[in-house]
């Protein structure tokens, strides 16, 4: 790719080592991983390799990882899954107001199934806090799912640090955590932190859209959502898309530590919010954010504007999440920002190839657009 | 690969033009379909290429094609979107006792939920008729699955013939076929036929698991099972698999036309009858079975023994259907065929790379087989 890529929350590019991984299974290690030959042996290795990596990743054991073809597949799984398998012990759901479209569509639609939800709102800050989310829980409640890191301005949610409390004020609930935006660039302890489900995909951290996966830590009850073979304990059968859950694998495998890659973050970071001093931008970043994700707005600067003006300019950035498409983003609305705000809202969203260069020539390409676009406009 | 590969049923080999379509698109056209800006664009305008590919594949036009994760997760969206759209109009179901897994699995699930479930079975001859489908259906029917080439013999399943029969006694009904089994090989006229639903998956036709499609209607009633994004009219959201689908593109324009692989098949079937002429072989072949598949058994020798046998000489075949691992085969059972028959089942399945020279390879690694294992066991 020519040109400079700073929306790495909407998706990455494929890692070499990924693309590769895919491609030689596709035309060699090909065979139907319930076949009962040499061929559907080796897929099966291959599969069970990269769900030890997903494992390692998630903070799980390997039969705790159950392949989905991506985030929205796992959000669906989780928040449908565990609710059927609990109904009758309580119809209360607690999330947030902030949530990936496909916790939020999927709570909406379980609303109309006769299901109360609570949606947590951020304050102005951007930030939830534990007592939230403990405070939210019931008896009946049967479900929670907060993200991990939200989508939007990078602010962490403490559900990591809430589990104990959840679980002595909702005995039943199955205790669910998006963690799509952090998987490969914070470590991840699932196990350890206690939750249920947590939901993490390839393609935000350099392997192929299409495959994702649940952690579902053992004994805890979920119901399938897709009927069929024996594949994956029955909980979710169809034939493993096992080029990509190599791929997948192998993305993994090849990714710096969490903590080089935060210590280059936090540089790019700083270098941008340096780079962008003399212009009359207001920076949307929540106190504990990650610092892979810097929100921005320029104030009479149209966001969709802007995505036009950087990207014929080969910069690609984004206006929010990808997966809701230029609608008028409910994380900033949920903060309480301003309409110009909120309507010249630009993520910028990094992974360790970007280079400080870059930065510059975005900084550079966003002063060209504000004297272009506001100044003579 | 090296060896015999006579699984084609199973799954395929992904062919060159489809595994360096989906490795471009993994390093350099990365976009996500969604995001507003060239990367993003370029990426859906690949999608949108597949689909048209895929439409002509199944006989629709793009906008009713609806990209899955597979064929399971197509067959279980028709199943249950079908159902839950059409539920007040009535709780009867019609399908056959021999579908896939995945269809099969998702009506015993209906059942649960208080559908009432008809599954036609077929003949001694592997076959299932008109009438018999006809004749299930009633007023109260919102579901009628069959589908079109059965996956362990070869057999065709007249439901592409009887549409309109269906429609004037049972006007509510969604029709559907599980067409996996045949797209690639044989015509399939969706729209012309007048079905509302029809499942296709890539990785029987040389392009990747992890990507299928259904064929829906224009009009016809669909609930969605995922929520999430604005993704494929909402019926299907989520980050499209947008390498695999580009692939899944690549794999079709890449298919000899059905006729020439028709000429092909039918040489290779009868060369394979001729070969073993002089082994004890029941050839299970339904009179109007496709030539691709070939299902047989040498009473004596069982199943998983010749796998193991013919797969440590590098040749590939299969007791039946993969999704069902090595468990009796429901089909050769509805046909009520002898246990020691059933036992010792093969499925060769052909697809347009196989050669003469490979059927002989074959058939002599079965007499040596029978001669080693049986005449000497």
């Amino acid at each position: 790719m020519n040109g400079i890529y700073l929306d790495n929350s909407a998706t990455t590019a494929v890692c070499k080592a990924a693309a590769d991984k895919a491609y030689d299974m596709m035309l060699h290690q090909f065979g139907n991983p319930s076949s009962l030959h040499r061929l559907g042996f080796e897929a099966e290795r291959e599969i069970e390799a990269a769900r030890q990596a997903v494992a390692e990743l998630m903070g799980g054991s390997p039969a705790e990882v159950i392949f989905t073809s991506g985030g929205s597949e796992a959000n669906n799984l989780a928040v449908f899954g565990a609710t059927e398998g609990l109904k009758r012990r309580g119809k209360h759901v607690v999330t947030t107001a902030v949530e990936h479209a496909s916790v939020a569509a999927a709570c909406d639609e379980l609303e109309k199934q006769g299901f109360e939800v609570t949606r947590l709102s951020v304050g102005a800050d951007g930030l939830l806090t534990a007592e939230q989310i403990a405070d939210a829980c019931r008896p009946d409640t049967v479900l929670v799912s907060v993200m991990l890191v939200n989508n939007e301005t990078g602010a962490r949610f403490p559900i990591d640090k809430v589990i104990p409390l959840i679980r002595r004020k909702s005995p039943f609930a199955f205790i669910h955590s998006d963690a799509v935006q952090a998987a490969g660039k914070i470590p991840l302890s699932a196990a350890r932190w206690g939750l249920d489900g947590m939901t993490v995909t390839a393609h935000k951290l350099h392997g192929p859209k299409g495959c994702g996966a649940l952690y579902l830590r053992r004994g805890a009850r979920l119901c399938p959502r897709q009927f069929g073979g024996k594949q994956q304990q029955g909980i979710r059968p169809g034939t493993e898309a096992a080029p990509f859950i190599a791929a997948f694998g192998a993305a993994i495998k090849a990714l710096p530590s969490p903590a080089e890659q935060q210590a280059a973050f936090t540089l790019l970071r700083q270098r941008l919010i340096d780079e962008l001093t003399d212009l009359p931008v207001v920076f949307h970043l929540p106190e504990n954010g990650v610092p892979y994700i810097v929100n921005l707005s320029v104030p009479g600067l149209k966001s969709e504007t802007m995505l036009h003006f950087l990207s014929e300019r080969n910069i690609f950035v984004s206006s929010g999440s990808a997966c809701s498409k230029g609608a008028k983003s409910s994380v900033l609305t949920a903060m309480g920002l301003p309409v110009n705000e909120i309507d010249s809202a630009l993520r910028i969203s990094f992974c360790h190839h970007n280079t400080v260069e870059e930065i510059d020539r975005f900084a550079k390409a966003l002063k060209d657009a504000y004297h272009t676009l506001v100044k003579k406009g």
